[in-house]
């Protein structure tokens, strides 16, 4: 394949004509070829009116004809090649392997998908059956399921290039769920998102589905970003990127004359609590652990840990002592933009200077270099001062944390109340201290949307039983996560069909269950046909 | 039990501190006994802060003790007696039938959803577990389930004093999640409101729950109303009413510093739509039914047919006839308070002044009353002129509705793709029209939360498979019902346990399934104990 700098638009490629730019490495520094371009408004337009018209047909596409498009999708990713791979790891400054691994998650979700939507729990089945002799007034035969909610605007994230991008969890799930998607690319990683659209190009060909089923559009958020989310056939947005972003397209889209919902994933500092016990047994290789996770992808994850509570014993320091041990060793790392290496070093450098914050372990500092470097920093504070300055609660994007540290259980209890929602709350302890931390779990589930126990929050598992998401600013919605199968149901929307005729509806809801679904039938669950005993 | 006028806060009788008033009879238009009383904005914030405390308690109650609840709950609304029913009737103008009607309804729900939730269906149990040899990484045991999203605000209707009123829908759905619940009566019904809270609270203390499980706080919606939205324990609201109310709340949420979701369902006009065959065959009976589903109620349900689209032809005329003969019989009816008897009356009139609209059929005149009585009333407009006018789609509330005539079938789909997102869409028809109309129902899916095929649309059955609710403007989220069983998923929001010691996992997660329930197991449905083959 080659990159042209276009966009994908109702089956075509087109021009963007709303100006171009090229790619900048963050490795050099230096621009990438070919030129680029910007969609222009009239294109968004074009391009969602195509969504629209496919949203029925798709819609109409039985489980097993998505599945197949799904897994065809991931075929065609890998058909791509090392030029993907390459591409990826030029535009990102991450190193091919993590390239090749985050390819993999990608094709191993959109294979997750195709496998879990032909199991119909998406579906959400419900039949209850007629009751004609009922007093004081018969029932009628009520069947409901899950359909998909239409067109469906994806915003790539810069940090997953791959995973969290044209063809990313979002992009999976919509799909999944049977809604057209409409992508607005990173502009981080311009060529990475053309060559992966050229694959689902062929993949949405080569399955015959309706060209508008998928569009890739390049521009700034601010303006083609807008025009998506304003335009009225479309019906949900997934976002995965900064606060800012995030409450910017969650106020557009309620502000519409019809509004619609945004999930928007917007990160957290995914507090990791180290009990004494736990830190007695093995501080240093709880120092370890925290460090690798740390200073994975050079810290650019959501799950990344930003904030470190501990009690102030002995162990403490041992644990401080190994973390910088362990960080000292670690290179300084390649950012994947300017603006987020000039925003990681501003954010550090203000949390060094607030009151009663102390910087007590760094990576290795920046050697003289073209790329966007930096070093990788621990910060100390008090409980107190924490509490007292809601600032320190911020994230900064990148291999930087701050270590709470507290006089007392109190302090701690404290601490975990003052947080904001998360996507992950860890706990590092022994199996007794956890039992016996009952009000400290309890408060932790209040603010989370994931517990860890003795892991680190970095590597969300793609699975059925993955929630990544939580309570505000986390995430817009607490009620759904945007990695995992339970993904899906962010976009569909249940509809009933009341005394219709058995032959006429959906096949999912017929009496006969021709596709072996699990269903709830009057309160039971089943995956056999009505009438069967 | 006796009506006092007070308010339950924090499981305590207070007097409103906010001024008094007294209920209106509407069959009289005369003040009902006793003296009530309005919350002040200090009465609202102590019922919060009991709520918040109460949340983490009730949240670690098993379905056993929530399901047993729940049932006395509906055995102390029973325990109420014909008290109960007669101020119902008094409150609302309601034929004492439909009250005792309605209190089945409700109690029956909250059985419905104490049985329910012992299925854990609403929990949504997934669990991965461990994979230590994978490579290249290991996968960690991951469980996920619901959990109560915590306090939420319920806003009790006008027009159902029981099923959508203080322990109504809402209340029976947030309570069955986990959730305490704050509810702000409807100031038409206020004594209804006082016995059922009284019953709520009789339950509360004999299942030793936490006082704050339950409070009910009168007053006007602007003020305590918004107070209760904005506090910033209470993370979320359902509201059943008008587009307005809805919408006020909605916005009110939506800017909070941190967003909660409501679930505001806001009505609509509940095309029906007449299919020439049907009508060929039955036209009189389908007026019958049509004239009662009109006037149940003096017209005052959110499902009412507000909208009738059918083909000009010869058996639409006796369609008509049929209806005109059949409202003629039907007496004036009582509306439910002054205000929406004037909105009524100004509605109608309203409709009648449109160009090209003109009065088909109407019943019976309303004699001399003093109550708040009005007129049911059929319109007439042709295609062309409906979709020229977008007024002719607003919904007035009570006993009306618009026939909209169709020169051919291109305009009855122009017509049905004009519609805004309606609660329900219903299609009278033979068969074989359904299976030659495809189009007409993959356009009113797109259109609506429930399709109805030869029954009318009132009638909201609470079962599982009930979705009540529809793309916005019916309501404000169409991804969710407020009426049946799955109601319940409003107020839930996952989160998941990774490499969580199994002993200390919540009861629903553990390996041994010790409730026994259902559960999506490494991507199998099953409701086995883990180990076991």
């Amino acid at each position: 394949m080659t990159i042209t700098g276009q966009q994908l638009i109702n089956g075509k490629w087109q021009a963007g004509t709303a100006g171009t730019y090229q790619a900048i490495a963050p490795a050099t520094a230096q621009p990438l070829q070919p030129e680029m371009s910007y969609a222009s408004k009239a294109q968004v337009a074009e391009a969602v009116q195509a969504a629209q018209l496919a949203a029925p047909l798709f819609a109409a596409t039985s489980l097993t004809q998505r599945a197949a498009f799904l897994e065809r999708c991931a075929d065609e990713i890998m058909a791509l090649g090392d030029e993907l791979l390459e591409r990826v790891s030029a535009e990102t400054g991450y190193p091919k392997g993590r390239a090749e691994g985050e390819r993999a998650r990608t094709c191993n979700q959109l294979r997750l998908f195709a496998a879990s939507i032909q199991s119909g729990e998406y579906l959400n089945i419900r039949i209850d059956t007629a009751l004609p002799e009922r007093q004081p007034l018969a029932r009628p035969d009520i069947r409901f399921f899950n359909q998909p909610i239409g067109p469906v605007v994806v915003f790539g994230a810069s940090n997953f290039p791959l995973a969290f991008s044209v063809a990313g969890g979002d992009t999976a799930s919509a799909l999944a769920a049977g809604c057209p998607v409409l992508v607005k690319g990173h502009n981080s990683h311009p060529g990475s998102c053309e060559l992966v659209a050229q694959a689902l190009h062929k993949a949405v060909q080569a399955c015959e589905l309706p060209a508008g089923v998928f569009s890739l559009l390049m521009g700034s958020g601010r303006e083609i970003g807008s025009e998506l989310v304003l335009a009225p056939a479309v019906k949900a947005v997934g976002f995965t990127g900064s606060f800012a972003g995030g409450m910017a397209l969650f106020k557009l889209a309620n502000n519409r004359p019809e509004p619609i919902p945004v999930f928007a994933e917007m990160g957290s500092v995914n507090p990791v609590i180290l009990l004494p016990q736990a830190l007695q047994q093995r501080a240093e290789s709880i120092a370890k652990g925290f460090v690798a996770s740390l200073t994975l992808g050079t810290g650019q994850f959501c799950v990344n840990p930003g904030v470190v509570i501990a009690l102030n014993t002995p162990e403490l320091a041992e644990f401080v002592q190994a973390t910088a041990a362990a960080l000292a060793e670690i290179p300084a790392g390649v950012m994947l933009n300017e603006p987020i290496a000039a925003a990681y070093v501003k954010g550090t450098t203000e949390l060094a200077s607030q009151p009663g914050v102390s910087l007590v372990a760094s990576g290795k500092e920046v050697a003289e270099t073209a790329g966007f470097c930096t070093q990788a920093q621990l910060f100390q504070v008090a409980a107190s001062t924490f509490l007292a300055n809601e600032h320190l609660q911020e994230e900064v994007f990148g291999h930087s944390s701050v270590l709470v540290v507290c006089e007392n259980k109190a302090e701690l209890l404290a601490v975990v109340t003052a947080l904001k929602g998360q996507l992950t709350g860890t706990i590092q302890c022994t199996d007794a201290e956890l039992a016996a931390e009952a009000e400290l779990v309890t408060l932790l589930r209040q603010k989370v949307g994931r517990v860890v126990i003795n892991n680190f929050p970095t590597g969300v598992e793609v699975c059925d039983a993955m929630m990544h998401g939580g309570p505000f600013p986390a995430a817009t919605d607490a009620r759904f996560t945007s990695v995992g199968t339970a993904a899906i149901a962010r976009f569909v929307r249940p509809i009933c069909f009341q005394n219709y005729p058995q032959a006429l509806l959906p096949e999912p809801l017929q009496d006969a269950n021709p596709w072996g679904l699990s269903r709830l039938v009057n309160g039971q669950r089943t995956a056999a046909a009505l009438g069967d005993a």
